[in-house]
């Protein structure tokens, strides 16, 4: 399995496609099933006391399995979430980014799996974990 | 079962507790194991298409649950999720705001669970369907 | 809506195409989008304790569920379950059949997704709750 | 940190306290925070096509979280599944065992979270892949 969208392809297609999120994430590696994407902790992801709140915990997971998957189909067509079920474990670190390490385990001809785990930047225990579900419409040949 | 918060008080505590996310939601129904809540379709909450995104709808599902907690316990203690499994199931109705109506089906002594179905305002089948957990912290006694 | 499969056309199915597992269950009502089914508490799915074991109650759901699609869309195919994510949140009484209570809530092209309760038979609090998503074949035709 | 209960520890308990399944799974390592259990393709476990049925996907996973709890707090107080979450990704190779690659990643005072992927015996792309929450009981000091 090779990639069809390395990680300046896929900065791009952010960058282009999804401006309202753009300065939020940072896509940092980008191997075969697999990304790295760093959650800016900007002040509008934050709970009081600093913490990154949930939802912005849910996005960032949704947008790197997003990413995952785009990686290894290309640009074309548009997937969608249809399921992600996360586990936070562990109060984020007050002000500082989150990172996703995500995997896909399936990539079939319809529906996408994979899964992430989430870290505080400089904290070795995971804050959160989630298991994602794309759909791949099937007009993406 | 009867109420600790009702509406007014839980949109005094909304308000209050969570200036950042306060105009983007209005409780509009509290009863007993049960509200509505309404999240209001600001442009910050839309996808390219205006539709409402999925971590907003993660949000909307959150707080929902969050408040039929509140509206059980009190507003001593500060419960936190800890699971949530979202189903995505429609594309919501472009631009129009989407109303959680969520159910407690537990409230423990550690653990409270619920459930919400989420719907784009005057479109009938459900968007999407939410589980969620929540810890209830000891001190809250 | 209406039903392509009735009560009756169901637990035939059920008999003819689960035997390994057809004297576990009874279906009770079946309506458009609708099916309740119980769990026939044999020893086999009790815990030491007597109580339904978690397996068995998930099973519960998967074939409420599962039901419910093939009284949607007739016997052609073969669904398959791509996602549960079930909550146990009492403890089932002892030695009592469990319930489960199905809804769909979407029934598209290639994806079905449905919840149930679950409750022990004469106890009025659910045992657990689920979501299922089910993966319909495209031969359905 | 270390074991509280090894290999032959946690096979032992298996077998005095759960007699019903204990000739279904067979633990094959533990480590600190992980477990490999096999389950054994007992024609009771086959659906049609002689394929591990979803419910017995579902035990495997679940009793192997279970074990990985149970090897790091020792067999005091009994943990309880609170919410499960699987996904079901690929046919598994018919008539051969499976076997969950389980992990913890986090273990609290009250709530233990971890994950599996869940492989057919031979078979390189993981079959199934599951999150699990644990409650753990106070009493287990």
């Amino acid at each position: 399995m090779e990639l069809k969208m390395d990680r300046a392809a896929l900065s791009d297609f952010l960058r282009r496609e999804f401006q309202q999120v753009n300065d939020d994430f940072m896509i940092e590696e980008v191997a075969p099933m697999r990304v790295r994407v760093r959650l800016l902790a900007h002040e509008r992801h934050l709970r009081p006391g600093g913490t990154v709140s949930g939802p912005a915990m849910f996005a960032l997971a949704d947008v790197a399995i997003y990413l995952a998957v785009l990686a290894m189909v290309g640009p074309k067509g548009l997937a969608v979430t249809t399921n992600c079920s996360i586990d936070f474990m562990r109060k984020p670190a007050s002000g500082v980014d989150v990172i996703a390490d995500a995997r896909l385990h399936k990539l079939g001809r319809v529906l996408a799996v994979g899964d992430a785990l989430l870290y505080s930047d400089g904290m070795a225990p995971p804050v959160a974990r989630a298991g994602l579900t794309y759909s791949i419409p099937p007009d993406r040949a």
